[in-house]
């Protein structure tokens, strides 16, 4: 392995949705991705069954080969994107049994196999890392191992199915039936043509018996998982249960009793303030609950290319460290790394400004001014003191009114001056507050 | 260090609200611990200011110490939680020299001198980790460092001080002044006697510092963040707020550059929508950006013994388990572990149940004779179809009436026995659904 030379080989099995985006990373990112590392990385082959197919990411023709054997017996690390049991299952057996680590997001095959492919690992002293395997993006399996592995996880409850996520989400804005949420979601590419495995929760299935596998530090497969799906789901189920502040999602849920765990996954009704009520679309989330951390959650893609593949990549560099010899860990910050702190003037965000103006005419037209003058525009503007609550503007009053203005995204230093100058006119006796917002991100 | 010898044995300085549970988890949980790490772990020593003081957890008198220096020049690994710059970065210093290992949760020290002591790390060996410094309980710093180190990370954007959110929420709900919300918080112990630290964003700071150094690879110090904290905010400014759909949040950001990164903290409108709009009380949430990723948010409790002491306890566990010199890796499924999957009739969850049932009288009591005859109570219970808009029962109908049960937590099995016999029932026409219900955990 890597310990005998200096450089970390890595082989690509699969270049689909994740594995195009993975080879992207690995050579275009190369210089970053070695520098995390600690040191250089290689993407030395990728295995895929059409070297001629179409790709979201064009890999270069030296690199695809359709002998995956011959990678994995070459390469240090191993990273399987093609997905199902086979060949993926023999593949990755046979990296693990030369000792190379092995990256992978094959939740099917974990669920099954995982178990005894741990059991090889172990043997050989290989890794063999899955973090993609559940909740797409979302760091969840390393933070279950690491994380809390000082501390008793008694229940792990997620969202980890995106195409049902859709699909119920329809139902209850739209009043959609089942069979119409799911021909729009196949429509617009959020289901498969065989939508079964998503739909009947055998995907959702699969996670659960991972999620339970790491959080109660005992093997469960996929068989042992008690599984619903939401075909049976009814647009009354949906009224009916918003009706009562309900709103049903498609859960994975581990618990554990004192004797064991249970494992099911099935259309759960969760009050409309549920921090995993609110997890819309495409999105995934897992809720864990631990004896002294009480209960957190994790929140992000659950799938897509290029949200998989940065779990892929982190384990990718995680485990790279790890194949070095001499070095037992590579900071996150290199000794003498440097980025300037900038200060606060070159902050760039949104601002609410809220004013107290004299109440006549021409008022506002001279405060926008100001504002363009400074190349801050405004995404909205209220006049509170003036609009009753029947939407009527009562102007022409002697007193002074309010002035609310929310900016797009401005840099600190223009909304400074411009602050500075609105203070300066005459129509505007006092500017009362200046806030930051954040909108989204 | 622990290669020598087969156990590891742990320093702990401070016994306060995390030390005495930590303190707590190390002997309790001994066994626990050491299966976790896969050695056996001791806690030789608690250095304390004074042995005689009462604690959240009675410490056994000859673990107590004054003599700090003595436990760290006697363990392999070091639990720092005295806070504070001095005497805890001397002995910090003490600790890393010699090479044993550090765990803290001392963001002052780390977000003044964590450059610093990582180097002094590097220079020995020596393992440096503060999870716990960021978020409480919350795996923040691990999912950045480890997770996400194949991916750019853009910014970082958290509510990451309890005492602050607790009395802007206290605001934004009661309409209460600063110094009333304030002087409430204190009185409930979310705050401290001296405040300052909390109120004027010095801690939430020294965090964002800290999250900036993992996120973008590079030091960043407490001296390097811009800082408003939350004394000038006035109950006019959140009332205005929420009148424009926003709500005041003190927020950590730290936003990558081309050139730089800007690191600020204040007071921040946030959309009513926004995900960290309803962190409440003393949760915290961190939200993360990455180029492939996209969004992520970590949520969970920022603060309290146990909380804390969980992320403590995760970075003992890791850290114990590198310093073993034979084993590469203590696997989180130690080989022939086995945990009974139990099945579905094992689980415990509340129902719903949806009925079509003869509109006569009697019919509900006959319904809860069943429940409760299996065990099984109420928690709420509607009769939709009975009760116009206007709340007028509209009963004595010769139509069929609707009946939804939501029930208290339940046994499956139950369940099952007690739905057959409404099934039974001559007054029950259908029974149109049966879901399960998660109210909270
Ligand atoms: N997509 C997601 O959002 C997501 C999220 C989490 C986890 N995952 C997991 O990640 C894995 C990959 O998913 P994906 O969506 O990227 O799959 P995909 O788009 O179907 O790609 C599969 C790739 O494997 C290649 N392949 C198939 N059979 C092969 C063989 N016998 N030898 C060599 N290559 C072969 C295909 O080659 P050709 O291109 O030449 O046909 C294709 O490049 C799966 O385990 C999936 O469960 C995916
Ligand atoms: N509390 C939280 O929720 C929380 C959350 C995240 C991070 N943290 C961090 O965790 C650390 C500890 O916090 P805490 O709340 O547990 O603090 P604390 O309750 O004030 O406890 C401090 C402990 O340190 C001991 N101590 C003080 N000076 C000492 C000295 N010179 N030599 C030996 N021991 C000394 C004290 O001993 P006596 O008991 O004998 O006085 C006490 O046991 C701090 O860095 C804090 O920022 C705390």
């Amino acid at each position: 392995m890597a310990q005998a030379e200096d450089i970390v080989r890595i082989g690509l099995l699969g270049a689909g949705n994740v594995g195009a985006q993975v080879a992207r990373t690995l050579v275009e990112e190369r210089e970053l991705i070695s520098a995390r590392v600690g040191t250089p990385v290689k993407l030395i082959g990728v295995a895929v069954r059409d070297p001629e197919a179409p790709r979201d990411w064009k890999i270069p023709g030296e690199l695809l080969t359709t002998d995956a054997e011959a990678l994995v017996d070459e390469a240090d690390l191993i990273v399987e994107l093609i997905g199902g049991y086979e060949p993926a299952g023999a593949l990755i057996e046979r990296a693990l049994r030369r000792g190379a680590a092995v990256v992978t997001g094959n939740k099917a095959l974990l669920a099954t196999r995982g178990a005894e492919l741990d059991a090889i690992a172990a043997e050989t002293g290989a890794v063999l890392r899955y973090e993609a395997s559940v909740g797409g993006a979302i760091p969840i399996l390393r933070p279950i191992e690491e994380s809390l592995s000082g501390d008793r996880i008694t229940k792990v409850m997620g969202i980890v199915n995106g195409t049902t996520n859709y699909i119920l989400d329809q139902m209850d804005t739209t009043g959609a039936a089942f069979g119409d949420a799911l021909a729009e979601a196949q429509k617009l590419g959020y289901a498969e043509a065989d939508p079964t495995a998503d739909v009947e929760g055998h995907d959702a299935a699969a996670k659960a018996a991972i999620l339970g596998t790491l959080a109660f530090h005992a093997p469960f497969t996929l068989d042992e998982v008690y599984c619903e799906g939401i075909s049976q789901v009814t647009a009354d189920d949906i009224e009916a249960a918003a009706a009562s502040g309900y709103v049903i999602k498609l859960l994975a849920i581990a618990e554990k009793h004192d004797d064991g765990a249970v494992l099911r996954v099935h259309p759960t009704l969760l009050p409309r303030t549920h921090p995993l009520a609110s997890v819309r679309g495409a999105f995934n989330a897992v809720f864990v609950v631990a004896e002294n951390a009480g209960e957190l959650m994790f929140y992000g893609q659950g799938a897509g290319g290029k949200p998989t593949s940065s779990a892929i990549m982190g384990d990718v560099v995680a485990t790279a460290r790890r194949l070095r010899a001499s070095v037992a860990e590579t900071p996150t910050v290199p000794a003498g790394a440097h980025l300037p702190a900038l200060p606060i003037e070159r902050a760039t965000t949104q601002y609410y400004i809220d004013m107290q103006v004299a109440d006549r005419e021409g008022v506002i037209a001279e405060i926008a001014q100001v504002l363009a003058d400074h190349h801050v525009s405004i995404e909205s503007m209220r006049q509170p003191g003036s609009v009753s609550v029947e939407g009527e503007v009562e102007s022409g009053e002697s007193l002074g009114a309010q002035v609310q203005i929310v900016t797009h995204l401005a840099l600190e230093k223009d909304l400074d001056a411009t602050v500075k100058q609105l203070k300066s006119l005459d129509v505007v006796k006092s500017v009362t507050s200046v806030l930051r917002v954040e909108v989204e991100k």
